[in-house]
């Protein structure tokens, strides 16, 4: 359950009003790397959170957090679209090709469909889209996704303090990119709660002898003959997780061409696809094959549909 | 440039077809843990690299490889839905309750749409988008994003293989789950290329005095009174990049409510949200600051839209 | 800002923990009926709000509340994915066909991405799309999208406590619903202080006199002849805003067919496209009218592009 | 089924081309408050509609009219993205950084997909998506969702209307303003017809004695303490369904903190998830409970996909 | 402008209502293969239409078929929602295992967001998204469009028809099928009209000359050594538009690898991504090239940002 | 299985960068008309063809090609977004009101969530969504779908080259439009070998015995009285297929008005929904038939749902 208290977690000022600046915070509110994105994955990590308790109350406090920074930029969305007044009185006005350029960039929506305030959306109007939040299941997994969401996103906080002089939303900014500072070492923390790089790899619970040992810490490459292989870290040594040496291969196929059988009547492929067809010889179709979905599935199917059984 | 063989990395086999594995494989396609992310994610990151060639090369060789796993298991969603022959033979046939209930939970589209292919969705038919493709610029920030794509893959490539009793299915998972182990580590030996944790905060190229220092290792939670702040690696001690102490504090609003303008004329808001309405003490409009969009920005909008200016 | 204490809003309790129970109620949680829209709309509202403070105050304590219904509706998705113990000791295990058509239907995304938890979306497995989230600028036409998504959202509500018989979880929506009830009317008493439907039409700050008054209140049907046109409260009487009176008439069209100009060379139709094409005879082409985009403002696009001014 | 006689339902005209305003008209069309969406939602809400025959032929007739919209709206984007004759007459061309700042503005599509014709996007590009169609089979609740979409409907044209000296372009809005108006109050209406406020809450049909009264008119507010609740009509006095009372009450936790299963070993959660990991004490596993999916129903899921039962 | 009469273009009747078949239609009303497709896109098609009237006459007269069609099959889908008696009376009640696993793949949404109807949305209940209208404004590109989605189209009717005994569906199949012949055979005689293959390629009105005409009709590989490239009509003999001779090459890398700048100071990438990082020599920086975004444009994208001009 | 050698097929070059031309070709990379869809498209062709095997290593060819083009033109935009050194040259800068025009409508993204490289998105910053993949099984079909791409692609080609005059760019053009050329033949070359026109319509397995065939051939049309039909090559004579004889005919209604049930209980219609509501006479419930989902199957799910069978 949650509070409010109507505060805004840390002050938004803006001191030149500028649409297109209204724009492009939209990208820290509903793009991918924007808050309404690690609000939410927090959540749903914590809400969905099994094991040690201390991790689901440590995502439920800093999803907390970002729900607050959500409202922050939201704020500095809305007063970046109101009357730009100091830069009127910079004498800055419409036949100014400048302030004609700024304008012909911000988003019409602004005031189209919001009449001046922060929309869900990034800076080019697309709508964050929930599929975005990453929830396991898995804490080693979460964190990895947790740490990407964090870098991705102080680094869209520099190139937004990159963007402006105002002094309001540069003191704003100092303020958000330390808190992505924090986060990022935070969700490092418990990875090395979590027994840093000698647990992976990742799900560590699954018996790793399942896997073909040969392939798991051998760097394959796929260029052809002639190509030099990019050497470093990945190509010699041992593994991060101590568990393996690091060895190049060139790849090799180890399966053949895949044969699929012919298809079915059920499927409706055109009749030149069966065999005899104009490029007879070879068929793809395997004799010693079953046919595909519709010989044997597909009349079941249709059976369960209509109710014969 | 991009040449092929036309074989599988792998062989791919399928023993006994099940188009209800064949729609739980198609998370692992088009699934944002899936093959065409991995894929995409590290094509977009070496088409766009820059910095030292070798990780461009990295990027490419990798991507190049990931392709390949998608037309793997694009290969193991055609042949689960080829007619289950051995299935047949076992005697479980249309009047089977368990048939039945497989047939149920089949995704219609792998007959109505594909006539018994693969398709680039997930296990509940939704399509992949592009917009999972994260491809930053800093190097850091994407490697961490592809360890966490590596991380929930081989995941869901551990749970794909908990689900099957299939030996070919299992014999094609054995090898899948090692690639993903190395991918793993290929990208962590970048990041300790790259500096390891010391190399952080992310992107460490932004001066880190332009930050609010005082936040940047600081552990805030939001309880109530009476809440106990969850404690660990997090809260206390130097930080893991070395460049602070964590402590915890809890956290204060250092901001005010936000107080925005009252709307202009050309947000056609209701005539009651003006000043006089129904609430009218106290009025968010603050009459010390200037209008919304509208009598500021939205003028010049129409002007330049009617070509006055 | 914000604060929790961790706890849920009302006991959340599963009897008989059910894996396609937890399906259905996905769409409360990401559903565009669900409470993510609601909470998500009502955070975006508050933020932009302009006018009278009252309202915006009221708005960020709703969208407070529903964060809670969220956390509530995600903690019974979570433990209806917990062993059916009960259900096992009921005798209904794998052999049982019911058991199994009711496996056969579960989301598999909640094992294969979640691990047995909840997730952003609905009961499809579609993830929202934040561009469900209405907020105006127009306190009167938010609060009828507010109202909207409260009975659809109660509407939803009724029909899943219809599909259990859990004790548990039947508690759980005698609250929700009676919360559902309290904010369709909390939104209608707004609409009252905004002056009821004599406020109307949105937005009642645009001057009426400026709209083609003769078909305001007319009730204009499409019928082919000897169709009969619906009557009702529409057709006849007094208009609900008090402003005119409804009377019903068979539209006409007043517009002729369009006419475009013919195809610019820019644009690469087809060359049968222009002039003395097959149809050559009427062209939709005006030669009085001036050409598309291309011969007008293409050619200055390109201009621009390629820096000649 | 339907007919047409190629004519506009009122005359389209455009006097001055203007590419980036044909941009903005895009929000009319394929924007969330624009008229693909309303006829839609009105055809399904007919197609689907249940009980009086009455009201479902009012809604295929207005459906009928809102496709008429979308045409003359397409019609209004051509039009406008065709060579600005007048424009240049004015003096306005290639070298003046009004007509340059207006092309940076304009939706590149316009010219790259479509050669000069309308799409089915918003004003920002971004195709409108169907999900956004409400036909929820109670007739309330649709009336309340279309009352939403005309309302956001009027306020959109009116700050189309806005954005506009084109003399053809204000004549189209005063026209379709007036229908707005019109729809607005034909949903009202039927709502009146419904039996007005007395028929809430929405759906009437479920038996409110099975709600928790005590919450069904209880304004909850979630402030911290110092917080002032906002007082209004929904603070005090009769409910506006006259079925209860309005009162205000702090909001309290009336659950405990959830606590979820320990992870089962077939999610694969991290090793330090299960019992024992770093921060054992206290688990949020509780040892009463079963296991989470996995240890049921996930064995469960892979009997059936193995065919054993 | 449009007109309806109410009634159906053809009869639907459903002899045995069918939850699953319900959803399976569901396909043929939002699926990308469906009738809201080609109805829409064939509007979009009209309304932009540039040349020969009678093209867009022709595409509106088909569009506007297709809305009934759309009508037709949402009558279908609410008629399978309805209760089965006649499945009931040949006496599959609850306790049927078949009609258990049949409910079990049910679209949930059809009861909870709909209440027994259509919805906009595929047979996996994702909605559908206008991004799939093809509208280009070349008529040619239009018709093979439009080819490709009735032949999508009738390639799904014919699987539907498949899947269902029941006669009423049988009937209305046969008559959709038909039109989708037609359909088919429609665009089929405009491109024939537009010159047929001899006025290839599309778009017809680029001048030829300006591409690089020996890769036009050259049939290139990318097979690795020893792969044999596959033969038909395409490898050998005229080209199918008559202007060239179909070849085979084996496809050769004309350029070298890309060398993109350094990356510039406000890019905020890694500092190991700089000169003097980890994998110093070689970089894929040109000390001759200039800088990237930042160094150059993005200097002046914050110039305008901040008013500087 | 893939390889690649690093270089690019044909070369790239850049000779004055622009960040507005980096954004249109965004549409060729990630639009609906773009490479990411044909490559992708070709692949899924692939992996699931059945029949002779030469189409499905023709599409491998081909796939394989044109992931090489998205290499080609993500480079071309990193360079395009490098300083812009030229431009600069010729005396275009910060003040210059073409150049900041050309900012405005740069995609911001590019820089904010790119760092100055592609992205897999359109030219509004719109990602590509792979439900625009189309792979039905039906060698046709698909082939359609194929030759549709290719038009829409080579006419995006043609435009895009036509907003460019650098010579480096326009190179590139001349090579992928020859490339676009050479597609479209290529496909309608497999339309050949599978018949030509006499092999429709598509699918041609299934049989048009069992369509309705007097309206297989027949030209409808829907106009008001007085509406002239449209005529051609559609309206007249034998059909493409050579299987009919084109004719005209109006259109007439052959279904009635369609009559749904009512309401069921648990569908939670408004009580006025139902039998004696306002409406009352006629219902479109009719008495003789069995009620809607709820009556029947909708207890059925419940039973399901709550484990009685």
């Amino acid at each position: 359950m949650f509070y409010t208290d109507g505060k805004l977690q840390y002050p938004v000022r803006v001191d030149s009003p500028n649409p297109l600046y209204a724009k492009m915070l939209q990208q820290a509110i509903g793009g991918i790397e924007g808050e309404i994105r690690v609000a939410m994955q927090y959540f749903f990590q914590a809400w969905g959170a099994r094991g040690p308790k201390k991790y689901r109350d440590l995502l439920l406090q800093t999803a907390t957090e970002e729900l607050g920074h959500i409202e922050m930029l939201s704020t500095a969305v809305a007063l970046n679209l109101e009357g730009s007044k100091p830069a009127v009185e910079k004498g800055v006005g419409a036949s100014n090709p400048a302030i004609q350029a700024m304008l012909g960039g911000q988003d019409p929506r602004h005031y189209l469909s919001a009449g001046a305030a922060a929309m869900p959306v990034d800076a080019n109007g697309v709508a964050f889209d929930m599929s975005h939040i990453y929830a396991s299941g898995n804490l080693a997994a979460d964190m990895y996704a947790n740490i990407a969401a964090e870098s991705t996103g102080r680094l869209l906080a520099t190139r937004l303090n990159e963007l402006t002089d105002d002094p309001g939303m540069k003191d704003m900014w100092s303020f958000l990119i330390a808190r992505d500072t924090m986060h990022q070492q935070q969700w490092l923390a418990v990875l090395e709660e979590l027994g840093g790089p000698q647990a992976l790899p990742i799900p560590n619970s699954f018996p790793q002898g399942q896997e073909k040992g040969e392939f798991s810490y051998a760097f394959l490459t796929y260029g052809t003959e002639g190509t030099t292989p990019p050497e470093g870290r990945w190509s010699d040594g041992p593994s991060i997780d101590g568990r393996g040496e690091f060895h190049h291969e060139i790849a090799q196929p180890l399966g053949d061409e895949p044969v699929l059988s012919s298809p079915s009547d059920a499927s409706f492929a055109q009749t030149e696809q069966v065999k005899g067809g104009p490029g007879a010889s070879p068929l793809s179709g395997n004799p010693d094959r079953p046919e595909q979905m519709g010989g044997g599935t597909m009349d079941k199917l249709k059976d369960k549909l209509t109710g014969e059984s």
